[in-house]
């Protein structure tokens, strides 16, 4: 049973049938018919040689098709953690540097290593401190930044810098040194690839070709467009002409291997190995997550980061660079039939045949092949619509969503998430620190205790009954203090407060003390103080102090409390 | 209206009459005469000349009378400001250069600043995430540190640092140079104050001496105990016998003059100045609120930040150091019949005299008189039975007190705050993302619906009615969506899910699309959805939402969900 929970494999491999195999081998296909020029792609736009791209695309899908429990999940390089990638690397080592390869090659043992604590510790609730609207900001401004980065690749000029400003600066300062020859290749692809995207496959059903074919075709779009480029690459002698070309590529499968250690290295990039892997799990599970839904499976989050953290760790091993589960590719190998796990197994092997017979071509291939790629990729996820979605909903998450847009597109990857984490908890914060609350009466006809303000209710002379919307604890505390303070200096003739905690959850000893102290305070002043609907586990805890014995009562609900506090009087 | 809310002196003043006049004068003259030797011993602490110590009871107390509400809070250096002040100009000059001096002045008008800007934009609920227990911790071990460094002034040696690890090992490596004289003057001293402090005022009311005039002569005990050391000094020359003294302290009133501007050390000095102000206003208005509400009096929290600042910006104005109001002083000064902040403009004056008339006598103190007063007064500063209530309150306030207590033991004063502060809202956060839930069904004969597990109550078939015990925000938004999941998946059957809504008090963006998530996923398995019981400032953000068009229903009280639920199923 225990091994099993750590070894998905051992589950769905009992099971793996000949009818799961077919849906497996197909959806592979596809998927590494799109993962190829990804691959090389995204590490370029990570600054590093594109044959580690492709290693990043076989073993990490091994590890995770053996502890991975989405049958969907599409493991891989992506753009976002590229970027954040190049950014964290960028500081240890100059692009093309063997130092820089290798620090990108520890960073993915980092984060690996992270996710798989992070898992076996049971850790996952870390990433729920990225709330929905830093994520969207997030990954909009990674988007954007993305994609300018890539003007460079487009037009051949040099660009350099992880944030807009540098990136904008350094593309203004070369824009006299446009090569005509690389502009032409860059715009012919990305015009190619945005037809593909929008428009083949209306026109191949057009031409009577059915829908599976038709869409297999518009998969194999762009390695299509590599091809062209390619020959176009050669008949020119584009490489002569200026344009960048990705050169000479090691031919056939990386060696295992295990990053060298250095302690000033792990340092430096400790802390973006832990964005990455808390953004890369976050960005996962929530596609594995909408995914298994639709065919009412369940992923487990924890098993999830041991899944991931095993990839990682594999991609370390194998010369990659960090991985995690890609929103498009997962999309597809889900649309086609991906049944278990293992569709990921099959895809590593795809990418493992093409990474050999490939890469004797490859250096003939524009670079602006592959920033068109990119370009295209990173459209989808840039989504301005969260800004006014926010908006109407709360001016906490619009700032929330704006703090991190601004501070990533401004500052970069790691000082924008940061902010943006930052901003949520403080306004969390802030808000529980000045709760809501309401003077209540009894709402006619039934047991049920309102808001004077908001309803029409009924209230006894003499008894003043409080709801506090908020758990009480030290930032809270002395606000309660103050609250009554105030209410029962303006109402003379009280005789007793009913505190109503059906919106309470806790009760620190900051609160507690301040609940003693405002006890003392209506003691001395002859009013007595009730509490109403109090919660089990917060009545444990008084139960543990001599408080509930100072107190005139303590009823299990506000309706009981009044009867109580009438019939007192009555009798 | 607005300009008397700022200058508390307007109001009182009116009504300034001769009797209030007497009171004042009287306290003011018992507080005189505990500050001075306080004065002078808690400089010495924070590594300053005796003379700034005088100049920082002068003009702030001036300051606070005209700004402050208080009128019993007595304002001055006290210990654990003195403390954090030493750790924060520690770093930027050694001690006994004209550096030093100058750090504390601009420390003592960055704390002003930010605690003026603090009041006037009302951010006085910052002071709010210093908890009780954080507090309690801290200032116990203050308490240590600060007895621990007087180790080396009553016994003659040389000691060094502000955290424990490093003064232990300064005393133990100069024990062996150890001044008989000193250690002598010191142990008399000790041994003086504590009899004065325990003993004498019982002595001099079983000789027959009313209470009144004994409490008067047990308080001027410690200026007693100076003259004392001072004649001892003179008459055996012991100066000349290696006793550290005070010596030559320049005569008469600071000049008024402003602090040197320097970036570099105001970027350095930023934190601690802030670290000092909320510390300082924490403890201020604890104790100001507290001997307020025995006279029924109240003050404003952040006209108080206002009075503060005025004190420190006078401080650094009139060559002193960071000021707060002391607790000790002011129950003195409470205790004694002080009836407007005037009584602390009358010991200004009494200060103010005893600089000029004592500074000629100074040169000859022992400073190990002045070890032994700090040591004394610190003693009631340490308190470790925060630690046994806290521990059977609740972990989460015990480790707050716990890691403040040895982190400021161990790594000082900024580091123990800053590590209690961040583990009391990590608990927090931690607490609120995990919260607790209960599956709720009626107490019989009642609207009433409480937990089943721990209450007798009636559930109807096919309904699950869960109240959640927290806010829903991002932290816990995924965990509801598991807990619906993992409830409806073990409930085949189920017709209707209530979420009870008694206990959520906000709802952000990312629980909203939690919760449509979770509608979504129940809609899929024919399962109706319903809030109850939501509260008003929530339901007005989810109706600008197109969310409850989507649910079963939303009802005012879950007896009227179960009454609705019932009620359809019959029709």
């Amino acid at each position: 049973m225990r091994l099993q929970s750590y070894f998905p494999i051992l589950d769905w491999g009992r099971r793996y049938d000949r009818q799961t195999l077919a849906s497996d081998l197909v959806a592979a296909l596809i998927v590494t018919i799109m993962l190829i020029p990804q691959s090389l792609a995204y590490a370029l736009l990570a600054g590093l040689p594109p044959e580690m791209g492709l290693y990043a695309s076989i073993l990490p899908l091994v590890a995770y098709a053996i502890f991975g429990t989405s049958s969907a999940l599409a493991v891989g390089p992506v753009a976002v953690v590229s970027l954040m990638s190049a950014a964290a690397i960028g500081r240890i080592a100059a692009e093309g540097t063997a130092g820089y390869a290798s620090a990108a090659i520890m960073l993915a043992m980092l984060s690996g290593l992270m996710l798989l604590l992070m898992g076996l510790f049971r850790l996952g609730f870390i990433a729920n401190f990225l709330s929905h609207p830093v994520i969207s900001g997030f990954i909009t401004a990674s988007g954007i930044i993305i994609a300018t980065s890539q003007i460079g690749g487009l037009l051949g000029i040099d660009t350099h810098g992880h944030a807009m400003p540098e990136l904008i600066g350094s593309i203004l300062h070369n824009i006299g040194a446009v090569n005509g020859h690389t502009a032409a290749i860059g715009a012919v692809a990305l015009a190619l690839l945005l037809w593909i995207r929008f428009d083949l496959k209306n026109r191949l059903v057009a031409l009577g070709l059915p829908a599976g074919p038709a869409t297999i075709i518009v998969r194999a779009g762009p390695v299509l467009v590599i091809f062209l480029t390619m020959a176009w690459s050669a008949l020119l002698d584009l490489g002569g002409k200026g344009v960048a070309l990705v050169g000479a590529v090691p031919q056939g499968l990386p060696v295992l291997s295990l990053p060298g250690f250095d302690l000033g290295v792990i340092q430096q990039l400790a802390l973006p190995a832990l964005i990455i892997s808390v953004v890369g799990f976050v960005e996962s599970v929530s596609v594995a997550q909408t995914l298994a839904a639709k065919r009412r499976e369940r992923i487990a989050p924890n098993q999830e980061l041991i899944g991931l953290g095993a990839a990682n760790i594999a991609a370390a091993m194998g010369g990659g660079y960090p991985v995690t589960g890609g929103f498009a590719r997962s999309v597809v190998n889900f649309d086609a039939g991906a049944a278990s796990p293992a569709a990921g197994a099959f895809t590593a092997i795809g990418i493992a045949l093409a990474t050999i017979l490939l890469t004797p071509f490859l250096a003939i291939l524009p670079k602006a092949t592959l920033s068109a790629t990119i370009v295209i990729a990173v459209l989808t996820l840039v989504d301005f619509s969260i800004l006014r979605r926010a908006w109407t909903y709360s001016r906490a998450d619009f700032a929330a969503v704006a703090v991190t847009l601004l501070g990533t597109l401004l500052f970069g990857v790691e000082t924008g998430i940061s902010l943006g984490v930052g901003t949520s908890i403080l306004v969390f914060l802030y808000r529980s620190s000045t709760p809501h609350a309401a003077i209540v009466g009894q709402v006619p006809g039934t047991e049920h205790y309102r808001n004077v303000k908001r309803h029409k209710v009924e209230t006894v002379p003499g008894v003043l009954s409080i709801r506090v919307d908020e758990s009480l604890y030290f930032a809270n505390a002395r606000y309660l203090e103050d609250l009554v303070t105030r209410e029962v200096t303006t109402n003379p003739g009280l005789s007793d407060v009913v505190l109503m905690c059906s919106a309470v959850n806790a009760i620190d000893m900051s609160a507690l003390e301040s609940l003693e102290a405002i006890e003392h305070r209506l003691r001395d002043l002859g009013v007595a103080l009730h509490l109403s609907e109090v919660k089990g586990p917060v009545m444990d805890k008084l139960e543990r102090t001599g408080f509930l014995a100072r107190l005139a009562g303590v009823h299990l609900s506000q309706h009981q409390a009044i009867c109580a506090i009438v019939a007192s009087r009555a009798a």
